[in-house]
């Protein structure tokens, strides 16, 4: 190489780092923070830890840093078949309900108006600049005492509605059931005076609406709710102050009061000392204090971008994402960049949290039918609340907005319900350095940065935080943070000392009057893997002892261990128990689609079971929640099939539940339920490791 | 107020806040950053990703950032009854035992030498300020053609050797041993031969020390190893290019070939293309690429300390900490600061990785006896490498380095063996909003920042890494990350296609040539639980279905789920296998302390056991790891019962491991091991939830 050459190859790295320095520098200087501005977390200075800041802020004064300013949704247009309705088409599905002849002469309220998806078939034909399928809408309205759902096409303004034959269940509660429920036993002088009696000035009541399950003839007929109330005198945790074995029954249709149960009279309501949890009214000695800032930066930004408002691109991976009211949020078209090729691959058509069940362990008056479903009773979606700027996500992250109709069909805005970002941990992705056995001067480390999707329910207590986290080596892990408080039990014990022995008090004395009663919490998520096509199949690869006889002088070895696949051809057979002593790996697999060496291409499906319902199977609250009586389920693909509880699972009988649906019929598609939270790894994770290029990129086998 | 004192009290925050800025400016002043030492992120720029950078260094040039400078411990000196060793005392270790009669006229080695910790009385009874109780080591040699445990009596000067009586197996082996075994097989012909006319130039050759069991006759009376070959030609990646079925028979104290075994000429050496995994020669379509710096940063630094080079003070917690060379590290006297009190509360006297089995499934000549003991056979500090500064670890990580000796006594340093740093990556630790329901505005999150201590064993192919991640909750998780690369099988076919269906190829086809063979990682720890002193007892909470019978109106429930609590009274009681439909939690408590309502005082262990061993008891293999036998385990308190395996792990034939320790004697104190790795949380964690102090420091209840 002559030296001109050499200088000219010199220039353009050179000139390339002045220009990033300048840049970066730019980013320094652009706008000069004030000191004010540096010290001030809730906005978005570079050097705040990730800390409870939004005490810093006036109240009623919402934190919006720069990047999350409240966007205007009134112009927003689809881009994709599957984004979620818009402002403009839900106002419009709402002209044309009120001048429909099931809406026009009587009072109603819509329980879900959302996008109804185009076929599977349409959606993956679909490529960017094609027209969109025709914008149809779902519809679940009551009006005249029954529940209806309705076709409402924005093309041609058509309304169709469907006959879905006889049902047990309601739909969703809106958020006006649940806000009438609670003021609706105020009109009860009877209810009123037992709230004087226990001492509690009516002001400082706090109700919650309690769905109340299915147990026979009382919670037939009639769309009802119970109501329990809580004093939040010197407390804005209420939750601790229980007005203990008081349950008003309330017509959510005719917001009247059906019957009052009061059978607690003698408990005392707990007291409200040391119960406030506020970072603003907590003592001084808070660990946090002492903690130096920390947090995540990305001085070039994120490296993700979502186009069109709902298309997530990060590193090799690309998926639609959008709010859902009852969902939380649905993962669509999941793909993943093939290093070789260059081209996406399909791993996921759709995956959401499909239902959540949580029973309680007391069979007292007051407790028995405390048997919830977190997701179809009160929608996952609508108790999302917006996310917390550099508390709930890291810097960086991006917040999307779920937009939704109220019960009257005026669209809102849900802001910052979801939010998108980057996280590093410090945690490796992979790693190899040579032992000192051979010496070898090597050492390669892989950091582990991975996507994450993040929305948080607040189901009334209890606050449910569901990440989607996208690796590069392929891996979707669903990980289900539960946070909140615990809903509890008042009693008249103040120490264990008083409990005698034989009294069952259902679950642990926490504090003075107080009881945590025991209960489980089962999520249960549908996944609709389409592993390089929609043709997939299930197997079971079951590990087993493979015994060697005694006199057998082939082998020193007295056992071994052995994998057998085996295919499910039914629904039964892909019905799985985990068995700890009896283990199996569970493989969702392309049998058309062969690896370089001739395996089938596949994801390896990895429940994070941890707990099993132990229930009766003929107690009506596991009938109701009997997607729990397997660990994994696959069912042929039924778009229809998406709720494992069923579409209508408000005071349902459970004969709507996925454990109905999936008989012995022959296993024709598939549709992966994968019951309590669990992750996704790929199988092909070893025809990777011959180049650990796998780590840095290979998707699929 | 009067104006003037209104006044003051602005003055002094807006003080305190020029000072930040200041410190804060001159933080980035202090040493202006050139362009070169901005964009390189081997040094310790501030913006910087977390890529792997170790390739933009010149080669041989380590990359030490300001904070990871080699640091010279010669002058080192012990400040606590439990800090390891120094090299002054190693050094006079050497020099006592060189005179000792046991080891003047003959050879020997030295496979331990190490710190023999004081009873954990006087441990527990020294308060900093107080004189160090005497320091004393354990030293195991061999000499003479057996095994010998001594006490070095470092201020005495006295050597005692112990009477251990007849054992089965030997010592972990020593660096020496391993490295020297690889080279043994060069000075057989044969061998030699062998190589040759497989197509391996002897120079492009690397081999493996295996340890080979124990089956019987054959591997017992002599310290023996397997060593098998592979190639290097054309890549680093070794591992991938196996000589198949060659395994030659190695005498470790003799350093002779006992015996060769040749039963793979017929199995092509698998190619080299595609196998390297380093990150300067891969492709350029690396995922890694694409990505935006991203790193934690912490402006004003870390929030723990260390003091006097190995206690560490984070947060509430506070530990000692060491590495050391058959755990990786060890964590002691951990304790916790109750935030009421102020006082620092006992949680664990000890804990650390004791043992891990790796039995490969293949009963085959070149495969059978792969039933691996890496801590007690190999060393997991000892195999334990350098740290990679910003890859292994994040910016503001603390690196500890390991003080060992070598075989002939003289010590050596082993360095950023250990790295220490606070992790955030925007996880939630707590939260609670007020859903829709109540529509209270409230939005409380506390980010999740916890303290992690890593290590990573690279044991050959396999990388281990261990984390110990202590939150501010209590909880303390212990984390194992598998990493490396896998030992593969040589095999003749190229496809799957190839394979008849009766052959049964003990694993997957993973490249042309190459078979993944089925294996499993069993990590046992060793946690003796001091939970606010060491009278502890463990209790098994059952969990059962309580059912109903139909005529029973007092509700319309069938059945609920109970909980009981039983002592365990034997270490029988205390054999726990996991079973999802027969559920229990499992606590350690101290039953002489109460939470205010009356609750023993204790921790919840959770052992994260997702495999249990399906070998044959009889199977020698699984007699020596019979410690896999039950995922927990608990024993009387018994200092030398730290390894699970047995001291003399190598060769042994298993008649000194946990489960031969572990009979049905009374439980008279308790020492925790938790088989398989897994993770502890507080039992009392919901005692803290009626005041979510406990999230931001309400350690024990």
């Amino acid at each position: 190489m002559e030296p001109r050459n050499f200088l000219r190859f010199l220039f353009f790295p050179l000139t390339l780092g002045i220009l990033v320095l300048f840049f970066t520098w730019l980013t320094f200087t652009h706008a000069p923070p004030s000191a004010v501005e540096l010290l001030d977390c809730a906005t978005n200075s570079p050097w705040c830890t990730s800390k409870n800041r939004i005490q810093h802020q006036p109240p009623n004064q919402p934190v919006t840093p720069k990047s999350t300013r409240l966007r205007d949704h009134t112009l927003d247009t689809p881009h994709h078949p599957l984004d979620p309705l818009t402002v403009q088409e839900i106002r419009k599905i709402r002209t044309l309900l009120s001048s429909h002849a099931l809406f026009r002469a009587s009072p109603y309220s819509l329980h879900t108006v959302e996008l109804e998806e185009p076929e599977k078939s349409l959606v993956i034909g679909w490529k960017k600049g094609d027209p969109l399928p025709p914008r149809k809408a779902t519809v679940v309205a009551r009006a005249r005492g029954a529940s209806h759902v309705l076709t409402v096409d924005l093309s041609t303004e058509e309304v169709t509605v469907h006959q879905t034959g006889k049902h047990s269940g309601y739909p969703m509660m809106t958020v006006e059931d649940m806000t009438t429920a609670t003021v609706v036993p105020l009109t009860s002088a009877e209810f009123n005076r037992t709230i004087v009696g226990r001492g509690v000035n009516l002001t400082d009541l706090a109700c919650l609406p309690i769905s109340l399950g299915w147990f026979g003839k009382a919670e037939e007929g009639r769309r009802l709710i119970k109501v329990q109330c809580y004093s939040m005198k010197d407390t804005v945790n209420f939750y601790m102050r229980p007005i203990e074995g008081l349950t008003v029954t309330v017509d959510l249709d005719t917001k009247q009061v059906v019957k009052i149960s009061d059978k607690g009279k003698t408990i005392p309501i707990p007291k409200a000392s040391n119960t406030d949890y506020r970072f603003s009214t907590m003592e001084q000695n808070r660990v946090m204090d002492i903690l130096n800032p920390i947090s995540l930066e990305q001085p070039k930004g994120p490296s993700f971008v979502i186009e069109d408002d709902h298309l997530v691109k990060w590193a090799n991976w690309e998926f639609h994402l959008k709010p859902d009211a009852r969902a939380g949020v649905i993962i669509s078209r999941a793909k993943i960049r093939d290093p070789d090729s260059g081209e996406l691959r399909n791993v996921m058509y759709k995956g959401l949290a499909s239902e959540l069940f949580v029973p309680y362990m007391d069979p007292t008056d007051a407790w028995y039918f405390k048997t919830y479903m977190d997701a179809g009773e009160y929608g996952f979606g609508l108790e999302a609340m917006p996310l917390d700027p550099l508390n709930d996500c890291p810097r960086n992250a991006y917040y999307m907005d779920g937009v939704f109709a109220a019960a009257d069909g005026t669209p809102y805005v849900r802001s910052n319900m979801v939010c998108v970002f980057e996280s590093y941990g410090g945690d490796i992705a992979w790693r190899h350095a040579e032992s000192p056995i051979t010496g070898m001067d090597i050492r390669e480390v892989r950091p582990k940065v991975t996507l994450v999707v993040r929305m948080a329910a607040s189901v009334a207590n209890y606050d449910y935080i569901v990440d989607w986290e996208f690796q590069t080596d392929g891996l979707i892990r669903i990980k289900v943070g539960l946070s909140g408080i615990l809903m509890v039990k008042g009693t008249e014990y103040e120490n264990t000392n008083q409990i005698p022995n034989e009294d069952n008090i259902y679950g642990t004395l926490l504090s003075e009057n107080v009881i945590g009663v025991i209960h489980d919490h089962y999520i249960t998520f549908y996944l609709d893997m389409d592993v390089d096509g929609s043709d997939n199949s299930f197997a079971k690869v079951h590990i087993e002892r493979v015994k060697n006889s005694q006199g057998d002088s082939s082998t020193p070895r007295r056992s071994y261990l052995k994998a057998t696949k085996k295919v499910a051809k039914t629904e039964k057979e892909a019905q799985i128990k985990l068995k700890l002593y009896d283990p199996s790996e569970f493989h969702v697999f392309n049998p058309t689609k062969k690896t370089r060496v001739g395996n089938p291409v596949g994801y390896k499906v990895v429940p994070g079971g941890t707990a099993a319902s132990l229930l009766d199977l003929d107690d009506p609250p596991q009938k109701r929640g009997a997607f729990t009586n397997n660990q994994i389920w696959v069912t042929p693909y039924n778009r229809s099939e998406l709720w494992a509880g069923g579409l209508f699972v408000y005071q349902s009988h459970g004969e709507d539940t996925l454990a109905v649906w999936s008989d012995s019929l022959a296993l024709r598609s598939k549709t992966v339920r994968q019951v309590t939270y669990g992750e996704m790894i790929m199988i092909e994770v070893y025809s990777g490791v011959t180049n650990p290029n796998c780590i840095a990129g290979k998707g699929i086998g």
